[in-house]
């Protein structure tokens, strides 16, 4: 018999913190919680395989789930000496989802189950609380009307909306147990009209709340966000049922969430909201301003509200015990929400908390200092992406502030772009390449897409705990939230502060770390790489074994990667460098010769050009190894198909324009991918190789005659399929750098290499491997070829296979290792089998990727290249490889 | 030290048959012939080895090699009684190339060599025969001026001319001695003027022509023929160095070539032809029509010249011997050179006869009977390509022949095409997509790319051996040769028959089995597969283990497929169904269509075509397998692209211009091959596969009720890279298959498979073959991707790639074994291990060519399919390659 259902509560559990994938995080950390003495509403968890089972069976449940249930059921009414249904004194249940991974407001969640018309007469009594009881009744009837049956909650919320102006109420709890009732009997109606009647039986209630949870593990917005991170749909969610505890129960109650440290700073202080005489919803929703936890905060943020420090002086210190023992116990930070009854407090749920890169880092480094974690363990707990906020442009302090108003800082780092409104506006601006920040009175998960394009979020309402604040945080996107004097008109398109108006397409600039909004484009410049930055680097640096280099071929990106401690240029692509005005042209004319000589002669007109370009590099990168790939595509791509540039250039060039547009004809491919490019083009015109191979040596003398530095140039070719094509391209290196050296009476060094980009050069790596001194995997093109798949054209179906599962991820972001990867180590494989030392990088866009890069760690490269901001992220994306995959 | 000469002659040898590689076919069989016995002009051969070490040590020798060419000299001179250069008693050489195999007027010659103006004394005055002396060295100036010096041999023929002219002389053997010497003196002059007087030194002589032997293997026509005939340029030529003996040594002396059977008949009889009172050139120029070995001939042929059976009965008499016991020997058909010298019989080359298709099938399987091989080897004899000369078409019998004039049938088969009048009007005019017969007075090697494009040749001088004969039977092109009556006008171009002109462009008929030449284009028809054919091929299927499917989507292709003796089809490429006009434009409605309601109702329309054309070829294949490549080209391919087409189209669907011009931007890729096509069509519109799978069923069904035979169809899905995504196909097809079943009350077998046409299905194949229940391998596809290299634009390099060595042929002609064959066999291993009875087989162009099958045959594969004129030859490459791969 499968266990499909687990206990916990009253200091003991049938689970516990490692059952996370059964359990799900919050199912196993109240198991945890529980065991460890933290006060815990009793309750169980249905385990993620019937979510699983769910969706394999057509929607149904195992047959023994019911009775497991049961069990568990009255395992609790005896724990709590209540009975669920029982109109004297009934049991209430919350019924919650709770997948491996946290998803944030993604999916449904049922209050107050096991109220009816009988049972709220029984809790209005045993409660003594006649209001608090009709409220619980009112909230559960609206929540399960909406969840469950599919009744819309504008419907209820019109109700809700007629009484407050009739009465003139800012708050519902403003409302009168008569009108309350009132409320309930028109509620019950409208469930009625819309065909669903409320069910008046609490088990049936309790099915109810549990399939609507199953179900919406596959409602879009979930879908959308697992394909975000990267969940896989297969994992599903577990179901927590846990006796109801009540934050609602008048003004001796409050619920709240707090976190161990600050999330979006990492600094080590108690942070977080509550707010009195209200359910845990109220909190995250945003609709009230909530409250802060400490005198401290108070201070800081200058907030007039109370704080629970003085509002609930005994219970706080009791909050900010466990708060010690929770993170002592994880050790990590802690994300935890709490209910407050009737001066009783209870933990809700614990979880690691979700922290912007900035906290993510600086609580890493902190905790090492604490002794509570080692630094291999710190520099797991930094996601590598996360890193990149740390990298991106903050605003330059010289530069004056006029601030329009302040918020919340609810998401740290600057974001600079045009006012949109709507989150489909933000998607269709950004489709158009421009720069968005999204403003909206609050957001919903609906606009979760329309966030994910924003350069950053602002928002009228919430708190540091609103969507919007958790998940800008989660995609490290700047967020000030909470602007309570900022006037939004969704209609019209502007939103005014005082008597500023902004229109929709007006810049904005917000500073997610202090809240600040300005009006108009602040400039932005790099951040500074020192402090904890510097000190986590270092570690990552101890660690990590696999080298990382960066494309580039202007000064300015190799400078930028130096400064983001790169090890060296693994990819150079020369042909870049000829689309400068001053070139272009001497290369049309190359492309437009008819002979070997006039070949020569323009090609001898780029050679200084081509050679100040290396000049430059060799200088910047001070004798670490340099990367040069020799042209790669096909040469159409540098005449212009329009029949007006064709004619300028003539004029330019002294041509007819039938001239140019025969060549340009001549020149068109049915698959440029696959056609004359690469080292095709040197195979027919060695001339190109030549000019290309001097003006790389002729650099490197230059550079060691001035520095006394030791430049040893990689020469690589591109697009090598057989070893004969590398033999022939790599004889006419060597001839021009022994012409080099006898001209320049000076020795080098150099090495000769290949791109392994085609299937074919991955399955003969062996062959190929006798000539090349190294390999260097171009894993945009190989997983072209190798999947037949242009990554031009692949946006007609791409989106549809991973949606469909096809691919799990674009394999052109991460590298697709079952297929693409297999070629790869074969060619790994069968390289080291000829040459052992042979050096192996990876220069595709995979490079910069996280999981390419364990891929890259696991099957025994020397170094990943990657673009240089993303040089950061694979230092680091190198050392978790390294821990991840140290042998235990 | 390394051996670099052998020796043969008077009964013994230092090399012998087996030593092809080293000695050439030529010394090989010289050495051989002189260890049985067969009377051999004592000589020497100088090895391969030493060819290799003269290209690759730029153009010079061994150290050691004089010595060893010296010592051999001397042994001959011993053997003879002569001395080379001696002025009383001289020996005289000649020296001729002979590489593995025969390369025919490839490579040069020179004879006489030795002679000079004091050794043309001693010879005249030893032989007692003056003129034979002058004529002699007249000959070997003429000769080595071209070959050696480089003097053009037109200048020495205008000499000839010139005295010809004067005297009224027909041949050059009615020359008095004084003319001959007058001739000499003015060769000498010409020599002289043109900057290369003629070597006095018989020495310098001797090597002079070696080196011509060895610099003419690099000669374009030489390479061009390798190519033609893949002949790796490092195999090198080994150089013969033999006693001369004469033809031309008066009328008791002759020379010829001879078969041991009819080189185009295969008929077992003694054919040849001889010149009296000739050097062996004369033969093989075609200038002087030679005369037949036997009265058979004479009578068969109504050739009036006498025949050798006449003229030297004793010789004849010992010659047959010969020709019957080196047949004996070699235990296949000789094609032989002999010389008389004053009635002393020579024999100066033997080598396995070529032949052409015909021949071979005949003589393979009359040597069967005679029991001279057996089975396998008779299969082996008849080169899979050759085949084809005997599946071409033939002139249909029943109409009626005006027959213009006859010549000799060289070369079996019909032709028929435009007259063209040059090699370089045949292959400019061919490149036009003509069909070309070529028409010259007669051939030289210059003209082999010409006649290679044409569709036959036709000559008006030369025999049965003359050049034209020889490489167009090699060709398996027909010929008609020696036509005398034809008069050919290269400046007009036109020839004339009697009163009879054609003209350039004008259609002409040529029977090169009969040697019948008509004016205009015969109708052509398919040979009758019985007989000879008949026999072999029933020889061919009982040795094969590969099946030979046929790709055929036609009820014509599918017929003659099965004539031709196809199991199966193993390719129906069902996209090619769609672009009949009378569907095309449902096609098109189904691309334009909004909606998947719309795209139903298109697909509809073509459902009833698509169901008939599965009938027709279920009907015709009779229960044989049938396999189906689901829709694979993008959607583009069926829309047009120039805008009085779409607005045509517009009209007919009523649809809006720009509407089409929209959809076809849209649909338009920069990388077609690598997009929108294959499965991935059938991914996001799976109602194209719901049309498609229920065609193939409905027709299954019917034609079983029908004819009561059982149809199981194969459903094969293109361009998979994922198990995913044949999973997904497949879910639609087997959904359809329920239904129909369902609708038909009938229940039905079958098969869904994928093509292996990515890198990453061969990589992944193991996944694939857990839904895949067959293989079949794309080779065109999986060619493209495994190099990156589209066939459509590779024309812009890949000849020079070829030229230089990095692909030994053309990879889209013969499958590039060591990158796409490396793919192939990783998939055969990993589909194996998941399905060991997995069916497996090839469908790209390759499947019809023989090293690929050879190939296919090795890896395992169940299968080949090929179009429908290749099956035959398929077949006997199939049991080529199970005999070669026998376990010895």
């Amino acid at each position: 018999m499968t266990k499909w259902v687990y206990t916990f509560g009253d200091g003991a559990a049938e689970g516990n913190a490692d059952m996370r994938n059964l359990l799900g995080g919050k199912g196993a950390n109240l198991a945890e919680m529980s065991r460890v003495g933290v006060p815990v509403p009793p309750g169980f968890t249905i385990t993620t395989e019937v979510c699983t089972y769910y969706y394999e069976n057509n929607h149904t449940y195992p047959a023994d789930l019911k009775d497991q249930v049961l069990t568990a059921l009255a395992g609790i009414e005896a724990k709590m000496g209540k009975k669920f249904g029982d109109p004297k004194n009934p049991l209430l249940f919350s019924v919650r989802s709770g997948a491996r991974v946290s998803m944030p407001g993604m999916m449904d969640t049922v209050l107050n189950l096991g109220l009816n018309d009988e049972t709220v007469v029984g809790l209005a009594e045993k409660s003594g609380n006649e209001k608090f009881a009709y409220d619980s009744y009112r909230r559960f009837i609206q929540m399960y009307g909406d969840v469950v049956m599919g009744v819309h909650s504008s419907k209820f919320e019109a109700v809700l909306d007629r009484v407050r102006e009739e009465n003139g109420y800012k708050f519902d709890n403003q409302m009168t147990v008569e009108q309350l009732k009132a409320v309930i009997k028109e509620y019950k109606e409208i469930c009625e009209k819309d065909g669903h009647p409320l069910p008046q039986d609490p088990k049936e209630q309790l099915w109810g709340g549990i399939g609507a949870v199953f179900g919406s593990w596959m409602v879009d917005r979930a879908i959308y966000y697992r394909k975000l991170n990267n969940i896989p749909g297969d994992w599903g969610t577990a179901v927590n049922v846990q006796t109801m505890v009540f934050g609602n129960y008048g003004d001796t109650s409050a619920t709240g969430v707090c976190f161990s440290r600050d999330p979006a700073t990492g600094e080590n202080y108690f942070y977080g909201e509550y707010l009195k005489n209200a359910q845990g919803e109220d909190v995250v929703a945003g609709i009230r301003t909530p409250q802060p936890m400490t005198k401290l905060v108070k201070e800081r943020r200058h907030i007039d509200l109370p704080c629970m420090e003085e509002e609930f002086p005994a219970v706080y210190n009791e909050l900010n015990a466990i708060r010690e023992k929770l993170e002592a116990h994880y050790k990590d930070m802690q994300d935890m929400e709490f209910t407050i009854q009737d001066g009783k407090l209870w933990m809700l749920q614990t979880r690691n908390g979700k922290r912007t890169g900035t906290a993510a880092l600086r609580i890493a480094v902190e905790m090492v200092k604490e002794g509570l974690i080692d630094k291999k363990t710190a520099i797991m707990r930094v996601e590598a992406p996360q890193l990149d906020q740390l990298l991106h442009p903050m605003f330059d302090k010289s530069e004056k502030r006029v601030v329009l108003t302040t918020g919340l800082p609810a998401s740290p780092g600057a974001a600079v772009g045009q006012v949109v409104f709507s989150a489909e506006d933000a998607e269709k601006q950004a489709g158009e390449g421009k720069k968005v920040v999204l403003v909206r009175i609050e957001t919903s998960p609906e606009d979760i897409a329309g966030m994910h394009v924003s350069q950053g979020i602002l928002t009228a309402r919430g708190g540091m705990t609103s969507h919007a604040a958790v998940v800008a945080r989660g995609m490290g996107k700047p967020c000030v939230s909470g602007v309570s004097d900022l006037r939004i008109d969704y209609e019209g398109k502007f939103l005014k502060v005082g008597e500023t108006i902004i229109k929709e397409g007006d810049m904005i600039s917000i500073d997610g770390t202090t809240g600040q909004v300005m009006s108009g484009a602040l400039k932005l410049v790099l951040p500074e790489m020192t402090g904890n930055f510097g000190e986590f680097m270092s570690w990552v640096d101890e660690i990590r074994t696999l080298g990382v280099r960066t494309n580039a071929e202007t000064p300015l990106d190799a400078k930028t990667a130096r400064q983001f401690g790169a090890e060296g240029i693994g990819l150079c692509r020369t042909e870049h460098m000829f689309f400068d005005p001053a070139r272009i042209n001497h290369m049309r004319e190359m492309i437009l010769s008819h002979t070997v000589e006039d070949r020569r002669k323009a090609l001898a007109k780029l050679l200084p050009y081509q050679r100040q370009d290396f000049v430059d590099l060799f200088t910047i990168m001070e004798g670490l190894p340099v990367t040069i790939r020799f042209l790669d595509p096909p040469l159409h791509e540098f005449l212009p198909n329009k029949r007006e540039e064709q004619a300028e250039i003539a004029r330019e060039l002294g041509v007819s324009v039938e001239e140019i547009a025969a060549r340009t004809a001549k020149l068109h491919e049915a698959n440029p991918m696959l056609g004359h490019r690469g080292c095709r083009l040197g195979i027919t015109y060695p001339e190109i190789n030549e000019m290309q191979a001097r003006a790389v040596f002729e650099a490197a003398v230059e550079v060691m005659s001035k520095t006394g530095k030791t430049i040893v140039p990689e020469i690589m070719i591109p697009l090598v399929g057989t070893k004969k094509e590398l033999d022939l391209a790599k004889a006419v290196v060597v001839k021009v750098a022994d012409e080099v050296m006898t001209e320049s009476g000076k020795k080098f060094e150099y090495h000769v290499g290949t791109m392994i980009e085609l299937p074919r050069a991955a399955i003969t790596a062996d062959k190929i491997a006798e000539t090349a001194e190294f390999f260097s995997f171009g894993t945009n093109d190989l997983t072209q070829t190798t999947l037949g798949m242009s990554r031009d054209d692949a946006g007609s179906f791409l989106p549809e296979y991973v949606q469909k599962g096809i691919y799990e991820q674009d394999p052109f972001a991460s590298l697709d290792q079952e297929g693409v990867g297999a070629l790869v180590e074969i060619a790994v494989q069968k390289g080291k089998s000829v040459r052992p030392n042979i050096k192996l990088g990876i220069c595709g866009e995979h490079g910069g990727d996280p999981k390419t890069i364990d891929f890259c760690h696991r099957v025994g490269l020397t170094y990943v290249s990657c673009s240089p901001y993303r040089v950061p992220i694979a230092r680091l994306a190198a050392a978790q490889a390294a821990v991840r995959n140290e042998k235990k």
